[in-house]
């Protein structure tokens, strides 16, 4: 089962206060490059798995889509994401993404942010919302980057004057708990060759793969960014259901 | 133009003497993987991007192809290989990847490794090669991965007692100038994404990603790769062009 940080008080309150959380997806760096990954929402049926607040739920309404479901495994962020919209067209619920049920090529998108590093059983994720999709359907992913997940220092270290990101243990997949927020953190570490092969195996076809990292435009409106240059954070797929 | 560095007559010295120059494939030790990744060569035509000694066209006549074709920019490099072999159905030719012009839907297998770290337009080579495949056709390629040319110490630092692989700048793609064997060594330096996205840009449809790091077995047998699970030194891609 996956763990359940989210409802941990001290990781709760820690995560609400991220710029993300209190100014939703334009709080996000990598937003405008994720946005630019999403198909058309007029019309679409779209599935958020690990919705969090709810914040790209309210987007793809707002976006046109007719109908969105998000799924969260944490009941805290679910209370607050179903206190920001009366919108019937948007619906919320509690589940587990390793062991969820979802219908059978009924979505137009599957969107999931910063959720697939929880999961122990990314293959078995990638199928269920493979079928999930129907055939030409679209997943926009994203990942901690696993750049950097692989550094156990996990922050930035001066060596002869250049800032630099360390990196070891890439070879070791699998769990490491860590410390964010608060500690004991469970987080499942893969390359990023794996991630993308799990979503070929389970039939994706790969259309974006993404090391992100902000343009030198956001680092000069923001500043506290320019590190963020040195590594990408975060890995951003887009990947499609064959049609037919 | 590409810079001929192994025409330079230090760097051809020290690179004759790397153990993947003297033992060959299996001097390489992501050989074994990057066998997995090609398919059955019997009856096959291959073209080898960048065959250096020309081990990979030996070899791929060995597994039955059909016929051999090695390309590479350097004369020394080219009169070595064809000193190995008096095989009819290989053959070698000079020429810049930059500019080569290559014959429509000719081969079966187009093998290149450690070579598109060098050369400029990426695009424009993934376009040639696209071409070059037959409808079905695939792509195996190597490159330096970005993680390991994206660290200006281009070493391994220890930080607090952990080894680690000092990364910076990664979001600054384009030239880079090293010192490997020689100074002045220039090479290209692209995220991972750019990479598989140029590719699918072509027209390919990417079948397998492999951030390469050394097994346990291997290090088991050569203790000197042990460092080599701390970062990925190679980025593996399978790429098909689509059949019909």
């Amino acid at each position: 089962m996956t763990q359940n940080i989210y409802d941990n008080a001290g990781f709760f309150a820690g995560y609400s206060r991220l710029r993300r959380s209190v100014d939703g997806l334009d709080g996000a760096p990598e937003w405008p490059t994720l946005k630019s990954m999403l198909p058309d929402l007029a019309g679409k049926r779209v599935v958020d798995l690990g919705c969090g607040f709810g914040w790209f739920c309210r987007f793809a309404r707002e976006a046109g889509a007719a109908e969105v479901l998000g799924f969260d495994v944490s009941a805290n962020m679910l209370a607050r994401a179903r206190g920001t919209t009366a919108d019937p067209a948007i619906s919320y619920c509690q589940a587990d993404l390793e062991t969820l049920a979802l219908p059978a090529n009924a979505f137009d998108l599957a969107y999931s942010a910063l959720v697939v590093h929880y999961l122990a059983d990314l293959e078995g994720f990638a199928r269920a919302v493979h079928d999930a999709l129907r055939p030409g359907g679209r997943l926009v992913l994203t990942t901690e980057h696993p750049m950097f997940m692989a550094s156990t220092l996990a922050d930035f270290v001066d060596v002869d004057g250049v800032r630099t990101w360390p990196v070891d243990h890439y070879a070791d997949e699998g769990e490491r708990t860590t410390n964010w927020l608060v500690p004991g953190v469970r987080k499942w570490f893969r390359s990023a060759g794996t991630t993308v092969n799990a979503l070929i195996d389970a039939g994706f076809v790969i259309r974006r793969l993404i090391d992100w990292t902000p343009s030198t435009e956001q680092v000069t409106a923001a500043p506290e960014l320019a590190k963020e240059r040195d590594r990408p954070a975060f890995l951003l797929i887009a990947a499609d259901r064959p049609p037919g």
